[in-house]
C-alpha cells in the first residue's frame, strides 16, 4: 500500500511538507499543493482516517443530514455536494432521517460528529436551539441547505419570493379562488419552507385585494400521495377553486391526478402550479417556479471547505434566485393555454 | 464524552466485555450484547472510529456505491439499505460515481474502502475483473445489488423475466409490432439489466413467433429524456410500432411524452409498458411491471451485517419477485381500455 514516504520521495519534499499538504493545513504553497496531491493521486496514495484522524483530528468526511434521500430534491442537493466533495477528495457520510425522531435524536444528541466528520451540511431541517447548541459546540463548520438560520451558513431560495411568484401568476391570469396545498409548519421534519411559502400566498392574496375564504388551505405533506388527496378535498367543494398553489411539485402532480380522478380537464377546469422543477415536472407539462437545486448543494459544500481552510472564513447566508417556468398547466379561468 | 468505562461501570461489566460486545464481536451472549447496547445508547456513547477502527480494524461503516443519488431507483435502494444499517448502529459512506469514470477509479482502484469501511454494498454495477480481485482482497463482506454476478453475494430480482412479463402482457393484447426502449448493454456504468432485459424481449416475440423488423429497438439511456428521445424516432417510423415496452419507468414516461408530442393518443394509438413502478409511474398511470426496490436495499444491508458476525456465512443469491401492474397505459392496438 502506497505510504506517505512514498508520496515524499516521489515529490522530493520532507514527510512533514507532503503531510502539511495532504491535510490542507497552511504553510503549504499552492503549487507544492498541488504537486504533492498529483502525486498522490497518481500513486495510489489514500490517507488513513483512523491514522490521520488520530494526529491531525482531520477525517476527510464531510456529514450530510437529509430528511428522505428518496425526496428528489434532497437526492439532487445531495449529488451537487458530493460532486464538490470529491473533486476535493472528501467523502460524504450520509444520515438519513426518514422522518424517524431517533434517527434524528442519534445525529444531532450525541458526539457521533464529533468523532467522524470534519464538517456538517443539514439539509432543509432547522435545528432546535439545542441541536443548534450542540452543533456550536462541535466546533465544525457546518451549512444548512433550504432554511433560513441567521448568524449561520446557509444556501437556500426566497422561499415567500418563490411563493409569491406563483400566486401572482395565477392572479395576473384572472384567478380569484386561488387554492393553497402547503404542509404542516412543524414537527419532526421541520423544514422552514412551508410557512414562508405560505406567508408568500397569503400575502399575494391580500395585496390583490382577493378574500381568502376559509378551507382553501390543505396540507399535502409535500408528497404526491398527500397532494393528491388534499387536491380531492378542494375539488369537491361547492366553491370549487378554479387555480391551486401547491408548495411543491410533488404535490402539484398528486392535485394533477387528482383532477383527472374527478373528469376536470387542466388548466380549462382548474389551473395547477408548482415549487421546484422536479425532474418530472416537464413530463407532466407543469407550469411551476424553478429552484436551482443541484446547485444548493454544490455551493454549501463549497462553503464548508472554505470554511475548513480559510482563517477569515465567515458564516455566509446564500440565496439562489428562482424563476417562472410557464408550461401547459395554468391558464385563464376557463381557457386553454393558447 | 461518555467513555467505555463509563458504559461497563453502568452495567457493571468488564470494559473487555463492553468492548466485544459493542463490536459485535463472538463470545457475549445476546443478553448482555443488549444490555451493553442499551446502557450504551442511554449513556451517548459513540465509538470513536479513529480510536476502535486502529484497534480492531471495525469502522462501523458500509460504502454503497451508486452510479447517480438523483435516480429514483437507486436513492430508494440507499434509502432501504440505510434503515438496516442505522438500526444496527452503522454509518453509511455514500460513494456517487454520476457517470464520472475517475470516480469509479477512485473507489475500486485504491485502498480507499480497506481504510474506511467494514463491508460495501455495489448498485447495479458489474465490477470488471480487476475491480472483482481487489473487492475479493479487501478481505471484507461486498454484496451487489441489481447484477448477475456467479459466486459473489447478489441480491436482485430475474431482469429476463420482468422483461418477458411486459412483453408477453403486449403480446397478450394482440400487439404485434412491439418497439424496445434500453440502454447500453456496456459502459462505464456497466448495469447488466439492459442485456438481460432485451433478452428476455427478444425471446418473448421469438416464441409469439412475431417478426422483429430492424429498426425498432432504441438506445433510451435509462432516462426519462434520453426515452423520450428514442420514442420520438420510434414513432416518426412509417411502420409505426403499436406498442412500446420500456426496460425502465424512466424511459417509458419519456416515451409517454413523446406521444403527446406527436399528437398519439396512449393507449388507443400506442400502448406503453416499464419496469420499476417508480414512484411516479401511478401518476402517469403507467401500466409497469412492479420490482420491490427499497427490499432490495433492506436485503442487502442485511446480507453484509450477516457476513460481518457469523463464521459460517456463504454469499447468497438472492432473487425477489416482480409483478405486472396493469394502469392505463396499455390496451388492445386501437382500442380505449376498458
Amino acid at each position: 500500500m502506497t505510504g506517505i514516504r512514498d508520496v515524499a520521495r516521489d515529490v522530493e519534499m520532507s514527510t512533514a511538507t507532503v503531510s502539511r499538504a495532504l491535510r490542507g493545513l497552511r504553510g503549504v504553497s499552492e503549487t507544492t499543493r498541488g504537486r504533492v496531491l498529483e502525486s498522490a493521486q497518481r500513486l495510489g496514495y489514500v490517507p488513513s482516517p483512523s491514522a490521520a484522524g488520530l494526529a491531525s483530528g482531520q477525517t476527510r468526511t464531510v456529514a450530510v443530514i437529509v430528511p428522505r434521500v428518496t425526496q428528489w430534491f434532497f437526492a439532487a442537493v445531495v449529488q451537487g455536494a458530493e460532486e464538490v466533495l470529491r473533486e476535493r477528495g472528501y467523502d460524504l457520510l450520509l444520515y438519513n432521517l426518514a422522518g424517524d425522531p431517533s434517527a434524528r435524536h442519534r445525529v444531532f444528541e450525541t458526539s457521533l460528529l464529533m468523532k467522524r466528520v470534519d464538517a456538517v451540511l443539514v439539509l432543509s431541517l432547522k435545528p432546535s436551539p439545542g441541536e443548534r447548541d450542540r452543533l456550536s459546540r462541535l466546533g465544525r463548520p457546518v451549512t444548512i441547505v433550504g432554511a433560513d438560520l441567521p448568524g449561520w451558513a446557509t444556501v437556500r431560495i426566497d422561499d415567500e419570493e418563490a411563493a409569491t411568484t406563483a400566486t401572482r401568476h395565477l392572479v395576473d391570469l384572472g384567478h380569484e379562488r386561488i387554492a393553497y396545498i402547503g404542509g404542516a409548519t412543524s414537527g419532526v421534519l421541520d423544514f422552514t419552507a412551508p410557512s414562508a411559502r405560505l406567508a408568500g400566498y397569503r400575502r399575494t392574496l391580500d395585496r390583490a385585494g382577493l378574500e381568502q375564504p376559509p378551507g382553501l388551505e390543505e396540507d399535502g405533506e409535500f408528497t404526491a400521495a398527500g397532494g393528491q388527496a388534499a387536491a380531492l378535498r378542494l375539488l369537491a367543494r361547492p366553491d370549487r377553486p378554479t387555480a391551486i398553489f401547491a408548495a411543491s411539485d410533488e404535490m402539484a402532480i398528486g392535485a394533477l391526478r387528482a383532477a383527472r380522478e374527478l373528469g376536470l380537464r387542466v388548466p380549462e377546469d382548474v389551473s395547477v402550479v408548482g415549487v421546484d422543477d422536479h425532474e418530472m415536472a416537464r413530463y407532466f407539462d407543469l407550469t411551476t417556479v424553478a429552484q436551482p437545486v443541484h446547485e444548493q448543494g454544490r455551493v454549501a459544500a463549497t462553503q464548508v471547505l472554505a470554511a475548513l481552510t480559510d482563517d477569515d472564513w465567515t458564516p455566509e447566508q446564500v440565496i439562489l434566485p428562482t424563476e417562472l417556468v410557464v408550461r401547459r398547466t395554468t391558464s385563464r379561468p376557463g381557457q386553454t393555454r393558447t
